[in-house]
């Protein structure tokens, strides 16, 4: 492939300076790239890898120094966004998989739309409606019933339980597991659990991702409820009759117990638990490892296991971290609160 | 289906109230409900749904006011325990798969039991042995001599490693592996780890639930053991040589290192994390992310991270968000102190 | 199996003390272990079992205390490392996977080495490159260009996403995901999130172990990279663009987040979490839980969310539980100074 710099400028809206008459072969990043590539510059930490890149061209904020003449630049507002626009136009990656293999199982009740890729020994089971254009890896199983809107691409060795739905340009990842049963069991006055059988299922809306082996369960009764356009990353658990709200992201190992309900525009960073049977109102924010006990109301930051408002969590951190010195500081109080009862006891 | 509201009452020993001439065609959630439907209230939160719910009966607890004459009562002591009744008898799930698939490899030294239904490519190695009534679903893989007991339920894309037992009535859901290898490498001068081979197994005993995506290591020698009717939820990680004794409930992403024992009827919530070669007694509860260093020899409630006892986790965590008080009035008492030294000193 | 116990301790270069004309059949844990068989003594926790071992020989250190005349002793200096030695010698499993299944699927612009076993309905997509005496279990797929080097074991349901290149000797275990979509996105002005295309690979060098369920996601740009020697139990993430230097261990559960790179021999304990963009120097040492949000420039022992120096952290938890006692000083201390200022002020 070779793009001119003229050509990717227009599409980012950026100023070229320096040698204009390049051509681009590849992206690459800022420590890595090679004679004919295009990189960018976002985060300042990344700095020091600029006198040595090879890179041919270089996008960069307006304001950047642009100290060497061996490279373009392309000035924009976002580096990263811009970066991210030129790959999403030139090198998105395109899944060869096509038609339907002939180890794949259709169940002959099976709905499916035009242009379907079906991979290696990949079950779709009775009942099942997959939409236009869908692709669905190898060696991954489809129970009774399930639909899955146009345009989802679903990785290889994926499970999808009987009845669940996922919408439409749902991208699910390698391993991810939808519909198991929710966690739900009674004791006896022996102490032996006794299951309760989940007869609900999960729907996942539109515009969805689901990270590699994510485990989303089917809800008790009703439904485990992903709305659109909400991120979920690898290995985290979603239980049963949670509901997640539009554009909310949850990254990496974050677990949601069963029934809460998380609002639209959250971002529950990585290792993040949330109690169940709660609600988080829209535009919370969860720092990384926080534990949630309690429903939070109030939009922000929230840090800590229990979590508190993120101000505060730092504060306290703070005084944590000064305990040593508030120790010292009581007994040395106490020895001045002695010396000085004496004093005044010996003036009697 | 169309069940009398009076059959359904007599299983659960309910008392109706209000009109008693209703069919229940479904069950569904208080939010959720439609007429001809059954839903019930337990929790407290969910009671501003009352006034609401389209559905033709509900079961509540005795004491609950009954203020609707458009909904028919069943009242009982338990409305959680009545409702998971009616859904195990009336609603529980059948299973379409039967039969072993034509793609499903069942190695000639195979023993099956009566009435096993083998999903799609899926794999039974050598030595194997299948209770009767067992279902396994597609892709699912057992290597070398595996046991698997009577009505065991083992979902797709699931591993078990050679060697591994499974007990009667056991459910695994998707994606679960048991019987990789433990985490054991011994490391050499130079910082080179060299792996000690894991030749133990796993043994699971009758009644245990394994969740999706659990993962259960074999022992290094010997056998990781999980005793019955233990309940592990989605993504836990069990490492080799753990015990886990009767009836105890491993909530999701809980994590048990190598060797450690955990009693019976524990409860451990999500993204707890145990340590290893150390014992929990019976009946310790550990509250949700919180992380065990020492081994507990008193039952009872734990948390935090380290855990503490429940009771006094409580009073610190109180005592740390007074920590910005607490530093104040030290401040305050050094002020004072100051005044005070200074009062008496020139008194002299 | 008969092995002299000569032959052995000849093995492990150690001192046979006690009956010496025995034979061992094979190895047992202490609590577990059976006449005819080896066992070890190497934690004082396990020193309990001594009195009643059935074993008919036991590694100890040079110190222990010979008290029993029924069993015989080989001294040694590790008695871990010593029996390690004996399994890796005498009792490393073999599989007994051979030869391609006809089941396999092998795109025939693949090249496959010497000696290859391809399990039941394995995918091995066009343009893989496939080592000598490489395993690739059953209903594992690899997609396009994966490249997997000599002696590697590719265990059950594994998934290796297109470009990613296996080093030789690596072990990866059932339901882990290589190479999956990292977690890109922007938002735009509504708060919907934008999909960047993850165009990067996953490079794993040599020598190399993957446990059960973990997912390593690929590169935005370039390549995340885990290098020679590092060993990652089950149920890790590793986000995209993360480097993890040699020899390196990640214990169960740990997550490391964008772009971030730890450092050659590290131990990351369970369940600890690693924010992006940050670099862990070598010999970084994090106790399980901890949470990691800047970089660590010292080597050491880390423990705490967030992560304080072991020992610094140690003597705040102890602070902490002292807190109530803290709480009663400061309002005895309040009291004294009221009483105090009463009696000096009733002076003057």
């Amino acid at each position: 492939m070779k793009i001119a710099l003229k050509e990717i400028a227009d599409l980012i809206n950026g100023k070229i300076s320096g040698p204009a008459d390049v051509t681009i072969s590849s992206v690459a990043r800022i420590d890595d790239a090679k004679e004919g590539e295009l990189t960018f510059l976002y985060l300042s930490a990344y700095e020091k890898y600029f006198p040595e890149t090879k890179a041919s061209a270089i996008i960069v904020k307006s304001y950047f120094n642009t100290s060497r003449s061996n490279i373009t630049y392309i000035e924009v507002n976002e580096p990263d966004k811009a970066f991210a626009k030129i790959i999403l136009q030139y090198f998105s990656p395109e899944f060869p998989l096509k038609g339907i293999d002939k180890t794949a199982f259709v169940d002959e009740t099976v709905k499916l739309g035009d242009n379907v890729a079906l991979g290696k020994n990949v079950v779709i089971s009775a009942g099942c409606k997959i939409g236009d254009n869908v692709k669905i890896f190898h060696n991954t199983v489809l129970l009774e019933n399930v639909e899955v809107g146009d345009d989802s691409i679903i990785f290889q060795n994926i499970s999808i339980r009987e009845n669940c739905k996922v919408g439409k340009r749902v991208i699910a990842h390698p391993g991810a597991v939808i519909g198991s049963d929710g966690f739900g069991f009674n004791p006896d006055e022996k102490g032996v659990y006794h299951k309760v059988p989940q007869i609900g299922n999960v729907v996942i809306e539109d515009d969805v991702e689901i990270g590699a082996n994510v485990t989303i369960d089917r809800a008790a009764v009703g439904s485990t409820l992903i709305k659109q356009g909400v991120k979920i990353d690898n290995l985290v658990q979603i239980a049963h009759n949670v509901i997640v709200e539009e554009n909310t992201v949850l990254a990496s190992q974050v677990g949601i117990a069963g029934s809460t309900k998380v609002g639209k525009n959250c971002i529950l960073a990585g290792q993040v638990g949330v109690i169940g049977h709660i609600e988080l109102v829209d535009k919370t924010v969860l720092i990384a490892q926080s534990g949630v006990s309690k429903s939070i109301k109030k939009p922000g930051y929230y840090f800590g296991s229990p979590a508190k408002e993120l101000r505060k969590a730092k504060v306290i951190e703070a005084h944590i971290r000064n305990l040593p010195d508030y120790s010292d500081r009581i007994k040395q109080l106490e020895e001045e609160i002695r010396n000085l009862k004496e004093k005044v006891n010996n003036k009697t």
